[in-house]
Formats: C-alpha cells, structure tokens, sequence
C-alpha cells in the first residue's frame, strides 16, 4: 500500500495553475492584493487539476495519538498517561482542537496508533462524568469507536504497539512497525476522503513527542540536534538540556539516511510521526490538501516529501509553531506559514486556525466577480 | 455625540481579566499554549467586564466610502469612479469582502460617507446583471437601501460631501465636515451593536485612500512621510515618489497638531478616516471589540486613540497590510495583528480573514475543559 500510494503522488498539473492565475488577474481587486492567498488558491487549482478547485468545505482533523519509550529519559514534565487521559478529552469534546473544530465545522477522527495506556482503564472520573451531561462515549478496544453523537468525535484503534522504544537504548519501531503506522495513516486518509472530506487537518496527542519530532527535523534537514529541539509544553532549562542530549545520543546511535526514510521513521520516529506522514501521502495521492498543524506535523511532513518529494504541492502549513525545528522543516519543504501566532499546542489547533484562511483563499476563486462582470473600470 | 462616547470610554476590567488569567491556567493544554490567543481573551473579557466574555458569533462589517480630492495629484493609477463602482460591486455581493463575510457569516453595511460619484449612475452594466442571476440591487439617495436580500449586504448613505478638498491646496474637511464623518461612523457603530453585532470589522474603499492614511499616521506617530507611505493597490516608482511629496507637502502646508485629532483629520483625513475614527470610538464605548483591517483602519484607529487613549483596549489588529504605515501605526498602538500574508486590498478583507482567530480564543474560555473535570493529570 506504501509503494502504490507513492507510486500514485502526481506533479501540480500546470495548465489548471495557469487558468487560475489568469483568473485571479480578472477579479476585482488590484493583481496580487490578496498577497499570500494568490499562489495558495492558483497552488490548489494545480493539486486539484481544475480551477476553481473544489471548495474544501467539508474539513476533516485526523488526530493521531502515541506514546514514547524515550519519554523513560525524563524529556518531558507531564507523565505518560495524560495521551490517553486527553483521548478521553477529545472523545468528550473537550479539548481546544474540539472548540476549534466545532468553530470550523471540521469533524475529528482520533486515531490510537500507538497508545501506551489502555483507554478504557482512563475514563474521566464519574464525578467530572457527571458535570458534563454529554460524557465521554465508552472506548472499546480495535474496533471503530462510535459515540453516541454520529457528527461528534470519533476513535480508531490502530494501536501498532503501547509506544515505541526508547530511541536512546535501541530502534524505536521495527521497519514493519513503522509501515504498519505509515498505512495506518494511509487508510485514514482514504476513509476521510471516501467519507467526502475535501481537506484533511493533522492532529497530534503524544506526551514526549516533540523529541522524535526534533530527531526527524535533524535528521533529514540537516540541521544540529540543539537547533531542531524545543521546549515542547514548557520544559525548565534543565530539561531542555537533557532533551537535546537525548535527540544528539539518539542520533549518533542510529546514524539514520534521510534517503530511507522508513529507516529514520524506525529509528527515531513516533508512531504518530509515522502515521502522519502516511496521512500525508494519502491525502497527495487523493490530490486533496493537507494542511499541517506544528512541529509534530512538519516532521512527519520531512518524512513524507522523502517518500515522494511531489507530496509537498499537497501540503499547506497552517501555521508557524513556536517550537524551532517547525522552522527548520517549512524552510527545508519551501512552505511559509499561513498563521503565526507563537502556539504550540499541538493536537490540530494550528490547522484548524489556518482552514478559514485556505479555504477564503478558494472561495475568492469562486465567488468574486470580474472587472468585466461587474463594470468596475480597471486602472 | 463626539464628546459623549469620548466620554463614555473608560479602562479595562481587571478583575474580568485576573479571572480570565486564571482560567486559562486551568484548561487542559500546556498554559501559554495557545500564544496570542490567550492575552487576546484575557483583553476581551476586560472589555466585556465579564469571564467568559460573550461569543462575538454575530459579526457586522461597515465598509465606509469616500472619495479623495488629492488624486488628482496623480497619486492612484485607477479612476475615482472606480470607488462607486466597487459599491455597486458591494452590494451586488461580488467584492472578496462579500465571499470572505459570507464565509464569515458577518453582516456587510457599505455607507456613503463622501463619494464623489452619484452612485445612481453607476450600476453595473445590464449584460453583466444578466450574467448574475442575484442582480445588484437597485441604489437610492439618502435612505438607508434594502436591497431584495434581508441578510445581504445594505447601504447607508450618509454623504458628508462628495469627497474630500485637496489637501496639498487647502484642508481637505472643514472641522465640521470632520466631525460629520466621525458622528456617522460612532452611529453606524451603534447601530450595529443594537442590532445585535457582538464585533465590529472595519472595512474602507475610496480611490487614493492610502495617500491619507500615509498623511494620518505620520501625523499621529512622528514618522517621516517616506515610512509612512507605501505602493497602496500597486503604484510605480514615479508615482510612489510623487505620493510621498503630496503627503509631505500637506503635512508642511497644515502643520497639524496630533493632540487635535478633529483637525488632523480635517486638515489631511478622508472622510471614510474620520467615520472609522468614529466606528472605533463607538465600539469602544459600547465596550465591544472592533477588528482592525489595514492601513486605512489603522491610521483611523490613531486618531480615535488620540480622542480616548483607553479606546485601544477595544482594539484588535486584524492583520499586518503590506502598507509600511501599516506597521508603523501598529507600533504607535501596541498591538500585535493576528494574520501578516502580505494583503494589501483593504474592504474589511484582512479583518474578516482574522475574525475566527479571535472567535476561537473566546471559545476557548467557554467551551475547554479544565483539567479537574476532564479528569487529565497536570505536570
């Protein structure tokens, strides 16, 4: 599925990006006014090889949720059991990427890919349960989860293992492993396209994942271990240091090729990594956008555009996180950043707040009337 | 009317905003997390006086027009017709502001506040009306017109006077004709939240509206005429040259004093500048925030700043217009925009881009779960 789902990621086709850049000449409004949303909107005519191309109203976050053996390395403040307790979170509706998805009109796909913790051991206590009439929906085990909301959040369970290894000790996945996330995110974006999306959002629940995030950032942009690290959720000095120590030894033990990069995503990779460069791939292999949320996002985005480098004219960065290696890897895919608003919060949320933006960027295409149509003079 | 919502402009609440720092350390994401968009809810619910503040899910965008007697200094490549044709286009729903409110779900009022061309004459042809099955509507003098569609976008006419006075040759408004516009523009403003508009989005159109902005904001921030003046809807280099001498020749010719901002504006405002102006204090006065768009609304916002200092706590900058005055206003004011994507076409079209960044950071405050109730361990 890996290989027919490369074999499949197209150029942008040329002429739709010239009709769209001919038409965007013709509204009324000065030539290039819209500033940035201009070669977005002529970008998306090339991915969906017509102009307009289709308004992506119907928006879809994939959530992918992982645990971490590195996270054994004290590289993070929060224990391992909060990725399940904020599946519970999701699942409730109670997140930010849930207030920002109900704003958006986007659905939410949780998808354990990885997930150290049993969820149904990590409902919220009957107490909160009860403070919030809607209530988290009962989590079973390898089955699509259906809550009781059809339009509301919902589960997968994907789990490929409880968490990776420690990348310090050993690999953190098996080659197989590895594949097995990367289809995993592959088959979610088919099902989301299927199911009528006409733009998937990356989503992202792992604590200690921003230390694989910043081990791929290094490894295929090139860049030093302390330049691709950050403070995630807001480590003190000292963490830091040790994280950066962790990403250098990780490194240093594995000696990934960026041109293998199934090998890096074993290496040094996260199962929610994984899977998201595989959502990625199928989102380019579907020709419809993926609009990438922070650091955990370009990450997997550097692993994907290394699987097939025409996945990249897919791939809208939402936004700009505050984490540095989030820097390093849109510099690295060429992509500027459609919001900047220093988060770094993770689960979709940057996406989700970049969609209006992309999809306003379509709209114009659609809805604006020419100089001619509406005898507006031109300059 | 002026000197009572002046008045009526008094500081944030600190208590709403000590409650509103509290809570977003409560809610289940790492605190700080969400970046801007938590010192932005803080700030809204001190203008609100209340935790949560309310859901501005009811947006109204007042694009107010005017014509400018400095063009014909040649300072805009584009006729002056053009700015009451681009009303018709308004109202017809074919301007991006339309698509971008639309997608918004905000109200559009265009007022008249000082075009120079009777906008009876400039309907859109009737071929081109033929072509679009919505149809313009059909515009009247003096009356507020509703067009066929209760829930499209309406027109008030509120003419002050057919533009503006050169103001490289004489003042370019009378301080009566100032205050005018200002009073148009703090009763729009009422208006609007009487109809239940819980945030304002500043919108402008008017051929050569930039060159007063530019005069504007290096009245009220000291800065030279050259940093204060940019390419507007994209002038060549001569013309650029010549816009910074038409701003610099007005500013030696009036001399105007920054602390009199009712002969700022009627010495080398617009009256499209001065009714924003109004629009700014008037929000600020009903305590509901206004969403700043570009160069033109933030050259407005300095002198409803110099009318009441605290009117910037009902501030927020939209987004960054690739007009340096732009950046150099922002700075005088304090604030940090929400979006920064090089757009330079003005109508509302940043505000509205903006509009769900600061939607989202009140939802937050209403609708995130805490970490007690969620049942997710902290750090």
């Amino acid at each position: 599925m890996l290989e027919s789902t490369v074999a499949a990621i197209r150029p942008l086709d040329e002429a739709a990006m010239a009709t769209a850049r001919e038409l965007q000449g013709r509204l009324t409004k000065p030539a290039g006014s819209l500033g940035a949303l201009e070669p977005l909107s002529v970008r998306l005519a090339g991915l969906a090889g017509t102009c307009p191309p289709p308004l992506p109203d119907q928006a879809a976050v994939a959530i992918f949720a992982g645990d971490h053996g590195v996270h054994a390395q004290g590289v993070s403040p929060w224990p391992q059991e909060v990725t399940a307790q904020m599946i519970g979170n999701f699942l409730a509706g109670g997140a930010v990427v849930n207030a920002f998805a109900r704003q958006a009109g986007a659905s939410v796909t949780v998808v354990d890919v990885g997930v150290a913790t049993p969820l149904s051991a990590t409902p919220p206590d009957p107490a909160a349960r009860a403070a919030d009439p809607a209530g988290p929906p009962t989590l079973t085990a390898d089955v699509v989860a259906t809550p009781a909301d059809p339009d509301g959040p919902r589960l997968v369970v994907a789990n490929v293992r409880a968490g990776t290894r420690d990348m310090t000790v050993t690999a953190a996945l098996t080659r197989d492993e590895a594949r097995a996330a990367v289809e995993t995110g592959i088959r979610v974006a088919g099902e989301l396209v299927d199911g009528g999306a006409g733009i998937l959002l990356t989503g992202d629940m792992g604590i200690g994942n921003t230390t694989p995030a910043a081990a791929l950032v290094a490894v295929f942009t090139g860049v030093d271990a302390a330049a691709a690290t950050g403070r995630g959720t807001g480590v003190d000095d000292e963490t830091y240091e040790r994280k950066v120590a962790v990403v250098r030894a990780a490194l240093a033990r594995h000696a990934p090729d960026p041109a293998d990069p199934l090998g890096v995503l074993a290496a040094v990779g996260g199962l929610e990594h994984a899977a998201l460069a595989g959502l990625i791939l199928g989102a380019a292999a579907r020709r419809v956008p993926v609009l990438l949320d922070g650091v955990i996002a370009v990450s997997a985005a550097l692993a994907a555009a290394a699987f097939a480098p025409d996945a990249v004219g897919a791939m809208v960065a939402g936004h700009r996180s505050a984490e540095p290696g989030a820097t390093a890897a849109l510099r690295h895919l060429g992509l500027d950043p459609l919001i900047d608003l220093g988060l770094r919060l993770g689960e979709g949320t940057g996406a989700l707040l970049a969609l209006p933006v992309v999809t306003g960027a379509v709209r114009v295409l659609h809805e604006v009337a020419t100089f001619d149509s509406a005898g507006v003079a031109e300059k």
